[in-house]
């Protein structure tokens, strides 16, 4: 269309088509629909039926892992230290901190170390990160690992979610630029391939076997995909799984690795749940790597990991500070030195974000004076969110047409569903997947907000959806089993 | 190549060519150097000459607009918000607040409004942030313009960068796709542009007549690439100007609008410095258009504007926080949900910055407690920012071979400088532009970090460079005077 016939300079039908592509049902209609709701509710004086128009009072946003917006509390020693960062002034008068407001002196000095590394919160920092909070990262991943980890490695970003993002943007070269997503998977990887308009390389994900990772099914994918022309440069791991919870044993984490060396792929390991482990233990890639380049020198030096961690989840559950990291290992040099100028355009990631990194990952040590209450509170969130899992897995086990295996990490159960056929008609006359009708008639009716398993990706002829297990309390839980009941005698 | 035959999956060749294709010289490799030399200094003890295998005893980054990592102080109420919602815990002890640490009531009353807005800065905001300190957004726009303001035409964003790389993802649709933007340029625009394989339609700024936006200049930009065949989408305009510092007036400003109105053309009004201005007045794009609006009825109707602005800047310089916003006006709606899905793939700006922004764009009034102090800062840093601008200026006038203009707004200052022909000679031999060749020279001998002009463009056969007047003191231009003498016997 030229320029003067059109009314604007951009419309639906010229914008980047790839960014039309792209779909990120996490924050998508229901997302939004759903606040709405929330807003109605807000307005509304009073907010309660039977004057309200809708026949729920409270929205419970259980499509995302945002615990702070459902009453997790945050930890006290991470937020007295980001105080004193923010209003320096406020150690003037260390006294009054400690009779008036309960800090301890190690609070105190923290605050203080940390602006001596950065300066000011207000200051850009180097690009990657502060150098010693990256120190500090690297001691975590050191301690954790038991294998040496170094600071000009690590590049700290505004959540693990711009990480994966810098990361894809190297990796893909061209349309023909493969990677391995599993699928179901967080939707970031395929909305993030659609914009650089390179290809998803989907490899299934085993719900027979707890969604474990199944080599062969990669391998058949990856085979699949290169005999098409697809060049195929990495392999996406979420361990554990998002949207499945699952944990991956040592010898799956093993197994990619040992096909990533073979295959010359790039394993981007998405650990930003590594603490949020029900069952077994979590094994680290980069732990993995190691072990296998100690038993067999030589044969895995050239393996390229980068291996993501955020503050968003785990028992901090920080997501609104926007604050993660990336490790690199074995990278090529210039390779690494392109991914530094990537992220310098952006200038750094937010600051008091990377200070909050700093003390989640190097926390009160016992024996010192903040260590009791921090280690009550992390206990205390730990143990909430697994018998919330259990609570709501509990609640499953008892609805009709549901499937659905014991929880094991993350934050999310994905539930298999079955719906009536009659629903499955409904959900076509109104253009919608099954899935999608049902998570929209959930909310409408209770204001859960959920995603479906489309948003996901699921095996054809599959439906599931993804619910976090963070809200609090029964009451929730109890709307969603009696809206279910409904459903299904609506529909029967 | 093939996978068998290479070493690793990634290497300098087979990596996206258009993140290798993207320059960003603010954070290049003469500020990579300046942070080494950093590290060196702080590793000595003491770090002093003779001892020091350094010429200077500190580091200079006038590299990049980065206040507070320069001695400027961050502004004392919107720091004391900013801890009472870093740690909430505080606000149970009013009184402690105020005796001990100079807390007035309303930065108390701010930090427990903002609270209710967000919930916690640790949850997820909406993507586009949170309603309440969009509508207080759209507040200080209305008072700044005359004109309404809609919050829900404001989308938060982590700096304006992250805005301008938001708006750059969906206007470009293909290779044919350009934008307009003036050279010299804050380089975020070209590298952003590298990165998604666009067009950058580069217009001379004109050096003569202050760095005036020539309507001329741009006309013939636009003809001349469309005839080549480029879908001219868009027109970069930065005011008041990076690098150049120039002020545009309200004619100027006018006529850009009236160019795109006729081209259909989006209007990309980078307004980070609005504050900065100390000559004339700033003349914000989307006050002018709608005084043309409402002059003429319907003309300017369809006029795509999009007008960015950051809390990294003005008298607030808060970088380390990335936060910002920009404000669209006029685009359809079908583009603006794209915008949001596009940002909400990212999850949401940093919430803590988006509370500084709150408090930056709502300040304390006149006859509030905090008044008096807030305000006595703003000015302090406003006149100190005009001090150091004009005490550089006078430097750089007595300078053999500099060429500059009054200092009009924003924080740099961009001379020409005409090197001796033996340091044009020298430069050659080292493989350097003879720009680069001075300021590496430069921050080798003095420790003093600027941007060479090639890094945002410049005339042909035309060379600057790019300061800020942030660095207090007089010590390190005297450094800097010492050396260009120096530099110019050498090469005489």
């Amino acid at each position: 269309m030229s320029s003067t016939s059109r009314l604007r300079s951009l419309n639906i039908d010229n914008i980047n088509p790839h960014v039309k592509e792209a779909k990120y049902a996490v924050r998508g209609e229901l997302a939004i629909k759903s606040e709405e709701y929330r807003a109605q509710l807000k307005h509304k004086n009073p907010p309660t039926p039977p004057d309200s128009p809708l026949p729920f009072d409270t929205v419970i946003s259980a499509n995302i892992g945002n615990p702070q917006q459902l009453d997790q509390k945050p930890i006290t020693f991470f937020r007295q230290v980001l105080a004193l960062l923010e209003n320096p002034a406020l150690l003037e008068n260390e006294e009054a901190l400690k009779s008036s407001f309960n800090y301890k002196q190690d609070a105190i000095d923290r605050a203080r170390w940390l602006l001596k590394e950065i300066g000011s919160v207000g200051a850009y920092s180097q690009s990657a990160g502060a150098p010693g909070i990256r120190q500090s990262v690297a001691n975590f991943i050191e301690r954790r690992d038991g294998f040496p980890a170094d600071k000009d490695q690590i590049y700290l970003s505004a959540g693990a979610s711009s990480g994966v993002n810098t990361l894809l943007h190297v990796i893909c070269a061209s349309p023909d630029t493969g990677i391995l997503v599993p699928i179901p998977q967080y939707p970031l990887y395929t909305a993030t391939l659609s914009i650089l308009n390179a290809k998803c390389v989907p490899y299934y994900l085993d719900e027979s076997h707890a969604w474990g990772t199944d080599l062969k099914v990669i391998q058949e994918a990856y085979d699949k995909a290169t005999s098409e022309g697809t060049d195929v440069r990495a392999v996406v791991i979420i361990n554990p799984g998002n949207p499945t919870g699952a944990s991956l044993p040592e010898e799956d984490v093993e197994a990619v690795l040992k096909f990533a060396a073979e295959k010359k792929l790039v394993v981007m390991a998405d650990e930003v749940y590594q603490t949020n482990v029900f069952v077994g233990k979590f094994h680290s890639f980069k732990q993995v790597l190691r072990k296998m380049q100690k038993a067999e020198p030589g044969t895995y030096d050239n393996v390229e990991l980068a291996s993501l961690n955020s503050v968003s989840k785990g028992m901090v559950g920080e997501c609104g500070h926007r604050a993660g990291y990336f490790e690199l290992v074995g990278f090529d040099k210039e390779v690494a030195a392109q991914i530094y100028k990537f992220i310098s355009i952006m200038l750094c990631p937010p600051v008091i974000g990377q200070c909050l990194l700093e003390v989640m990952v190097n926390p009160p040590k016992e024996g010192e004076p903040s260590f009791e209450l921090y280690n009550k509170e992390y206990n205390g969130v730990k143990d909430g969110l697994k018998k919330r899992a259990q609570a709501l897995y509990e609640a499953f086990k008892e609805m009709e047409g549901v499937e659905i295996g014991e929880p094991q990490g993350s934050m999310y159960l994905f539930p298999t569903i079955h719906v009536p056929e009659k629903a499955v008609e409904a959900a076509q006359k109104a253009d919608r997947t099954p899935d999608e009708f049902y998570c929209l008639r959930l909310l409408d009716a209770t204001g859960i907000c959920v995603v479906p398993g489309s948003g996901f990706g699921q095996k054809p002829n599959t439906l599931h959806l993804r619910t976090t297990f963070l809200a609090p309390g029964t009451d929730w839980v109890g709307r969603w089993t009696t809206f279910h009941k409904d459903f299904f005698e609506q529909y029967s």
